[in-house]
């Protein structure tokens, strides 16, 4: 009997770097070799250019960066066999693939089968399919690299099995949403059980734009048994030992944990996401407009956890309709949290724009405009602030807002990045609760308190919409699971607010189009996951 | 012998709206069937759904709806055969389709072979594609159904050749670019005459979002011979008379024009993807700011076709930088055309903001923050009076401008659309010229003067971007060619120049993602053609 010993590296690689993202493979193989014994590293998918490289692909000089970034690695002298994932191209095409490399010698190629071509995925925008499964013998064993998507599907696995495959090493890039990590294992453990063969599965660790990859690699042995598993939103590097004996291949169980709960991982997710998007751009820190009202109370937790207190500047910007309460909260909470805290009056600068507005409108009666102006008033003092001091604005509208338009675009909608453009409201201040009973980050009247945009005296957001536990409902069941109003209506549901809430969604379109990118965290973000037309009259009843 | 009058549909068709596209497909059979004597009647592609519908065709009801539009039609009793694009299912797959409808029978149906996953399109992510051509018989001639990409192909027109069609019906959704009616006909030549059969070509006539539909249908004969086409940006109705002989078919010369000139197409684009844009999303007019320059002259102007002058707002914001001169040219032109006009001095709202920023900013030495405030202290008064009216902002900014981040985020980027969105700056100031040829629309002083965003004193565009015409050619190679830098700098370019450019065009993509649509006229505008990450660190060099 021998032993082989493979290193899983859940790491993070930068979108389009290909040459940083070389040089870092190379020292993770080292790392891995003088560390953990490593013979074989397992990288994620596409780990050469980062996931998702989008039309980076379609660069002329693409083919020539990968095949001089081939001859690194071929030079480079590896201690230890690497298996990556990276652009390939044979006879013209290109193909989503992988390569073993082993002794400066490429001793394997991959080309992934099944391409995603739905939710956040574009890959038959790039990429010709790989026609079949292949194997390779690495010290005697038998390996298949299957690639993210192929691994789904009966096809690829079985047909490596056929071919002899004793192990299947899986490459992903697999984004987070809420439950995903269960997911994944529980439908691995089917089809290796199913296949009889173990499988290795490598997620990347990083965030990209509105995707979080969360990690959460693990290896089910070929009973369908989960023997390892690697801990979510961390960089691991996971030795897995393979025991052979003639044909037999076993694996032991090793540091199986559990997955984080779901609180704990919607935490990590946004943390990730914003601590990328703000680092990786090099903004020096964010900057965000702190009314007093949870939204902007968990942004700034989160923003807080993600960059340090040192980096974060929360502003609060009262005006007549502020309560006394909003702006002493937004004191407590910022002292809470040692940010630089500012208060800026917009009450000069309303009074300024409605007098100059006056010959032109007629204002006397306040309104949506009014209100608006204020929100765009608070937009432009953020503005400011991020232009002079180099921050990129945090805006903070929830999923539920972002669904209904219940948001000023162009006010409270200014911003580089929000972390809680997936989060539906109900979310919110669960995740709000939760954090708290970590450690006081939100003062607990922020979180009780009757949520108000405070735009107009004595208004709270329950005068414009649903509870937010209907209308959470009834966002889920239209854009997540993509139900028609009436079949909504059927779950129980009234039937105007129904209707109201879906035609909201539709029409309100044009202002998520001109939105903040931010992290998907639910099966259906209004990102990349949705593409709707603004225009159009499809009408959402049956 | 004998003559088989087939009418061609070049018309628009409303997106999501399946039975009002239903109740217009009956009405124009009807009338072609009165007015022209029409056997058969040709739609353009998805036409029951408009092109193209986006995740619409995810909804679950799409089956359901369509199976009733197809009720309808059969029960309509038309008075002749027509052939519509729809989406088609079977066996649980969904098909970018064709059906032909006689005397209240399907009688035959068609799924698209070609599947178009580049550029604008994303037809993978919704339909299976079909494997192969068919014909049938109408009226002793033997046809058979094409759509779009399919035509581009050598395989789908030549199996239907061999099949024994004696005439090509190929349905289309093709949108509009410069110059691209003239390149469908010349490649629809060549393949109809290389298999020696003639083509009827449909395209809609509509604007959808960014995408302008130019309709320039047209037909070639099975010599090559383009022997008839349809007026551009025009709903038509076109009578194709075959001539039937045994196995013979042949098509007369009829109306033949020749394409508009270059100018007269981007004109037409442009007004008809704003009209659209706004009639369609119910908007009563549109207000914009009439700066005294270029690019707002130019939108006014194609405001005022798109909409006619009562439906058009102007408003000039000046400030301590705006001359006289701009202020004069911008009365002038709103009187020129007679639209509303307001003069809006944004001086109090910005001393009231500069005096609100003070306590917390250093404002003492004017830059970037002064100048963006200016430009968003403009957009708050458009939205303000966008909100108070219910008129659309339109926004004026160009490509040039949104390639290179040019522009004030939430400042002179406010807007619902962008006329100009795709129209590089050297463009802009020709078909300013070439409009005030058809009669005065801008005024020569606005044309003529260099431009400037007025932002600080005695400021100029080429103070801090490079000549225009070198700026629009190096976009032109990097964006819509994908050249790298290098390759740009070996065609003669200022390498700092050009490496300036191109990492302004990368690192601007976060304001690009929040910009308002506007009508691509280019092969490849900033819109669904171009999906580039935010966050990335690719390098334009080589």
């Amino acid at each position: 009997m021998k032993n082989l010993r493979i290193v899983m590296a859940q790491q993070g690689f930068e979108i389009g770097d290909i040459f940083g993202n070389v040089q870092k493979i190379i020292q993770l193989a080292k790392q891995a070799f003088d560390e953990q014994q490593a013979e074989m590293v397992v990288f994620s998918e596409l780990c050469l250019i980062g996931y998702p490289p989008e039309d980076l692909l379609l660069r002329p000089s693409l083919k020539n960066r990968v095949d001089q970034a081939i001859e690194q690695l071929l030079k480079a002298d590896l201690p230890c066999a690497i298996v990556i994932g990276l652009p390939l191209f044979k006879e013209g095409q290109l193909f989503n693939g992988a390569m073993c490399i082993n002794d400066q010698k490429i001793v394997h190629q991959y080309h992934k089968q099944c391409l995603p071509n739905y939710q956040v995925f574009d890959e038959k925008r790039y990429f010709e399919h790989g026609e079949q499964s292949s194997v390779f013998d690495f010290n005697g064993v038998s390996f298949s690299i299957l690639i993210c998507e192929d691994i789904w599907f009966d096809q690829p696995i079985a047909q490596a099995k056929e071919l002899g495959a004793q192990c299947i090493l899986a490459l992903n890039a697999s984004p987070f949403h809420l439950g995903r990590a269960a997911q994944r294992v529980e439908q691995v453990q089917n089809i290796a059980k199913q296949n009889a063969i173990p499988v290795l599965y490598v997620n990347g660790h990083y965030a990209q734009d509105e995707l979080v990859f969360d990690g959460a690699s693990f290896v089910v042995n070929q009973q369908g048994e989960c023997v390892q598993t690697c801990v979510e939103f961390e960089d691991v590097m996971s030795a897995v030992d393979l025991a052979v004996e003639g044909n037999n291949l076993s694996i032991g169980e090793t540091n199986q944990t559990s997955w984080l709960p779901v609180m704990e991982s919607l935490h990590q997710a946004l943390v990730l996401g914003l601590k990328s998007y703000v680092n990786k751009n090099g903004f020096p820190g964010i900057v965000l407009g702190l009314s007093g009202g949870i939204d902007s109370g968990l942004s700034l937790a989160i923003a807080v956890d993600a960059l340090g207190a040192d980096r974060v500047h929360a502003v609060m910007m009262p005006f007549a309709y502020t309560s006394e309460m909003s702006i002493a909260d937004a004191k407590e909470q910022a002292d809470l949290l040692g940010v630089k805290f500012d208060i800026v009056p917009i009450v000069d600068v309303f009074e300024a724009s409605f007098k100059t507005l006056q010959p032109v409108l007629n204002l006397d009666e306040p309104g949506v405009t009014e209100q608006n102006l204020q929100a765009r008033i608070r937009g432009l003092m953020l503005m400011a602030i991020s232009n002079k001091t180099g921050s990129m604005v945090l805006t903070t509208g929830n999923k539920s807002e972002m669904a209904v338009g219940y948001a000023t675009l162009y006010g409270d909608m200014c911003g580089g990045y929000n972390a809680l453009k997936d989060v539906p409201k109900t979310l919110v201040f669960e995740l709000s609760r939760f954090l708290n009973t970590i450690k006081p980050m939100i003062p607990s009247r922020v979180i009780e308190r009757p949520p108000s945009a405070e735009l107009a005296p004595d208004q709270k957001d329950e005068d414009s919409l649903p509870p937010y536990d209907i209308l959470d409902a009834i966002i889920e069941h239209y854009v997540e699971h993509d139900l028609s109003a009436d079949a909504i209506c059927a779950k129980g549901f009234d039937k105007e607010t129904v209707y109201w809430v879906c035609k909201q969604i539709d029409r309100n379109e044009y202002k998520r189009r001109q939105a903040a990118e931010g992290v998907r965290i639910t099966p259906r973000g209004f990102g990349r996951d949705r593409r709707y037309p603004i225009t159009h009259k499809w009408l959402p009843g049956d």
